[in-house]
């Protein structure tokens, strides 16, 4: 399906008190609250594409529309008699590809970073020769064809996956069936080569795409940090992000500790692939409970990294998670051995770096321990941030000596 | 000279309103508004030791006073019997050593970078085999020689160099003389090896200490940006930091912009070191007004970078300060070609990271050009923080493609 002509296109109009000069600067949204949301507005379809005004019925661009949603227009383009089509799509991905090339020595990584990269709504990871791509918004899904397209030109790949599982499809009224775009589903976990290590990803029923490229340069960091015969541990492990890299500089062993049983069998897995299959152990469990049990046991590590899933994924949750970020910090910090490594994550929109930094020190102070704050880190440039959206910047890092 | 007998040391006590409880958990510091100022404790000698009790008598730790100081206290062990000699020295500079060792392959760094390092005010830069001091605080230049003879012992070097150019020492009420603590002084500039280029730091009549150790993952990710034959340029390059690590990664030639002609002979023989002389070139002057004549030059970069001094040093200057971040990137983006990367650093303690991202972002947009923020970075490792003061972080880069 292609994009509909131009002149025939829909207008919606902002009201007097949007901020059309954001809009005009970047901004990629115009929220429910900001749009005359008439009768005729709010019978379009959603995904559709239309020309936003401003009140003065001056055009701010093409949008994609969806009436349902609170984010009611996402920017497309600034010229609002745009085509959306697979030429469209192609100076997109061509030039998102242009950075990840520059800035990633092989082909494994965020392809597409949504907003920031001129698609919003849209996700796309690279694995090799096979993409996986998540239509997060209903536009995307419309357009989902030329898209595919126009990614198997820029990149040469033979396997493109769509990933349905998106918690914002929902919201877009978007279904959550997954399906082979091009070429056919591997037949099991595909290999990953990232830090020197061999990451195995499971595209089709793992969780997100198969693999955080977003913590790349900390699990790089976190490797910086281990001396030849280091213990480390690695708590809420996944696939091993952090405990392969570590072993790959030079761990002596790895604890790796998840919820998740297929995510532990899938990082055991890739430390078989990285040549450390003797060196890793992994422990299923309760992160809580696993890290008092290894602390009851009297355990200590070189090194210690947490990252566990959002606690704070919106302004409701942010005290409880923050609590769970300082409880996190409290269990873990008795692990590390003196002079050690204590890495903490969080991937909470709500929790910005300064309360995420304290909430993570004060653990520490409470379990009686004094720490010198030596890194903080970010995603990755695979990740990139529209500046206008900046301050939600999700993932942090911040690395501690003990 | 050595530290008083523990048994005469004089007492210093907290006014009940001061946060004993911060002193206790690891806060380095008491001000002079929280301390009880009678004519006893005016009349310490500043750099004197003395024990910091709370209001209730209990002590808190061992501090050395400055009574002349709005920083009154620097808490320099929770013993208040610590006998401050050279092996209470060593046993820090072990500890600080330690961490560089363990990140960095060559013995140049910032070893001891303050209260992090648990030496208030003192900073430790080594260059390979000759450190230089910057005694900040009264208390330490009083023990100048215990320090130097432990700092001979951790790390095996021949030559101590006290520079006292720091702005802290007059507050301090500390002189500005230099001196040869050991060895004999370098009669000429020094050669450090970063981030696989070469640079030249003069540790006798340089900026700071002769080198900005804390760009350093600032440079290498500056570094990763370049493609073969990239045309780069670093406005305040100072001794080329930025300049010399892309040209090693590959650009085709950089040109260093700075208003300081000895550093930019520096910049020039780092070049030659590194083997990149014909590929570098340096023009002197104002920042601002070169930046404006490269543009209706009609000149184009691919890389662009801009590390300039403090704008804002305190919160008198934030307003100002951010107007002249914001100038920066307006100037700057022009001179970005199309895809390329624009670099901009602050190290200015009073513009926050989101205000100062903000103003560079507010500079692009004015320039007309639209920005994807690739990555921040701040600080490396070898300027580890107290995570009480981490929301002081003065030195933030902001990376952009535009």
């Amino acid at each position: 399906m292609t994009s509909p002509d131009p002149a025939t296109r829909p207008t919606v109009r902002l009201k007097p008190k949007a901020n059309a000069r954001a809009l005009r600067h970047g901004f990629p949204w115009a929220y429910d609250n900001e749009v005359v949301t008439d009768r005729r507005t709010r019978r379009i379809a959603p995904g559709s594409l239309a020309v936003l005004e401003d009140d003065k019925r001056n055009p701010l661009g093409l949008v994609a529309v969806n009436p349902g949603s609170r984010i009611l227009c996402r920017m497309l383009d600034p010229d609002p008699g745009a085509v959306i089509d697979r030429d469209w799509f192609a100076a997109r991905l061509d030039r998102a590809l242009a950075l990840r090339v520059q800035v990633f020595g092989a082909p494994f990584y965020r392809l597409v970073h949504a907003e920031a990269d001129g698609l919003p709504g849209v996700v796309i990871d690279r694995f090799g020769d096979t993409c996986v791509i998540q239509p997060n918004a209903a536009w995307a899904e419309r357009l989902l064809e030329p898209l595919t397209e126009a990614l198997v030109d820029a990149t040469g790949i033979d396997t493109v996956l769509k990933n349905a599982s998106g918690r914002a499809r929902a919201p877009e009224g978007l279904d959550d069936r997954g399906a082979v775009l091009r070429g056919q589903a591997p037949d099991g976990p595909v290999q990953v080569h990232m830090n020197g290590a061999v990451y195995m990803a499971d595209l089709t029923g793992g969780q997100k795409t198969g693999l955080f490229y977003d913590q790349r340069a900390n699990h790089a960091f976190a490797a910086g940090l281990v001396r030849p015969g280091a213990r480390v541990l690695d708590v809420f492990c996944h696939v091993g992000g952090f405990a392969l890299a570590m072993l790959t500089a030079g761990a002596g062993n790895a604890l790796g500790v998840d919820g998740s049983a297929p995510a532990l069998a899938l990082a055991a897995q890739g430390a078989q692939a990285s040549g450390h299959a003797d060196r890793f152990e992994t422990r299923q469990g309760d992160a809580f409970e696993t890290l008092a049990a290894l602390a009851a046991d009297g355990q200590q590590f070189d090194v210690v990294i947490c990252d566990p899933p959002a606690f704070a994924p919106n302004r409701q949750a942010l005290e409880a998670g923050l609590r769970a970020y300082e409880r996190i910090a409290r269990l873990a910090a008795p692990l590390v051995a003196p002079d050690g490594y204590l890495g903490l994550c969080s991937c909470s929109h709500a929790a910005d770096l300064s309360r995420f930094r304290d909430a993570s020190a004060r653990g520490i102070g409470r379990a009686g321990r004094r720490a010198q704050l030596i890194h903080t880190g970010f995603a990755g440039p695979d990740h990139p941030q529209l500046p206008q959206l900046a301050e939600s910047g999700y993932l942090k890092a911040v690395f501690f000596r003990l």
